[in-house]
């Protein structure tokens, strides 16, 4: 089974890393690290990751999977390559998910026009205005398309990815082996209620993405 | 503030970019990734990440994460740049800590002796061998050191040191940026709950790590 993570400069690394460490661990797996050109490129936060091959090397993955973040603007206006193959790709791989803003760059491929989908809370107008029937759950199976909310939401994708793969068994052994029993330290709130301190501290933080 | 990421081959990803994910967006903080030597290492599958500094070149951050993984037993006994440094910069640092089998590395160093300390399930006896009081709790915190159990444990611990660090409402905005409001797709199992077909599916998933 060949699962394609698509990477890109600016991605998030947690999008990628979540649904990755569900997935990859599986005798059945080899994972593909593409990107426009193999090499090294920066995450979003600088830490960079390695691109294995690029992604005309593997035009039928069985599997795709669209990491979101911070540079996700400037990749649906640049990465004509990764969204030009994932159109190419999609029709035969058996999944294709992505996991946040990745959403919008499976929009934007035309994968999504018309069908329920999620995204990080921030971009739901984005993924709305590029044709997708925008859902606010935290993960949404259509099909064969399935997306993700923002950022951690990508665990709960992977593993419910990993059911449909290899059965209920198998995925709640992955979710034991990567002890996925979370517990917040505090109350999670959502976007509509963030209040003004709230917001403010994420504009303080999310002021360098 | 500087965050010191300690890297070495086969560790676990997701140990890394959960805690990472957390702090590494804050406008006061400079992560650094460093290991034995700078540039490219190997997770524990395989896939690649790029280490930007050696041990010996920051001596006194501020902040320490250690990441667990496949090869946290080898890294026990080889890794011995990364321990001593460890056991060096421990002294002068607010906060040391670890995610998963991290805590091994930890205790080699000499940071857990007769204090209470978590890990991933697979690892509490090598933890308790090493002279930590082992705790199942799924984050601890003793003093300057806080620990978290298996893999997707390092959200929670990053959370719960993100709070301590810039306080209650930072903490809910960065909880809020990650959408980290879990719904796990399976309800949770507890290693001593494993029935004999998980652990068959287990043992399969990890004959490969």
């Amino acid at each position: 089974m060949d699962i394609a993570f698509a990477l890109y400069p600016g991605m998030t690394l947690l999008d990628m890393t979540g649904p990755h460490e569900v997935l990859a661990h599986h005798p059945e797996v080899t994972c593909h690290y593409l990107a426009t050109r193999p090499g090294p490129l920066a995450t979003d936060t600088g830490f960079q990751v390695t691109a294995t091959a690029a992604f005309s090397d593997l035009p039928r993955p069985d599997v795709i999977v669209v990491p979101g973040g911070g540079g996700y603007a400037r990749a649906l206006e640049e990465e004509t390559e990764l969204v030009d193959w994932l159109a190419a790709a999609h029709p035969s791989a058996a999944w294709t998910t992505s996991v946040c803003t990745g959403s919008t760059l499976l929009a934007k491929a035309g994968i999504l026009t018309g069908r329920p989908a999620t995204t990080h809370w921030g971009a739901r107008d984005v993924l709305g205005g590029l044709g997708a029937q925008v859902s606010t759950d935290r993960v949404v199976v259509d099909g064969d398309v399935i997306t993700a909310a923002g950022v951690s939401a990508g665990i709960d994708m992977g593993l419910t990815l990993a059911e449909r793969l290899w059965g209920l068994e198998t995925a709640r052994a992955i979710q034991l082996f990567i002890e996925y029993a979370p517990e917040p330290p505090f109350t999670p709130v959502a976007s509509e209620e963030a209040g003004p301190e709230m917001v403010e501290a994420l504009d303080r933080i999310l002021s360098g993405v």
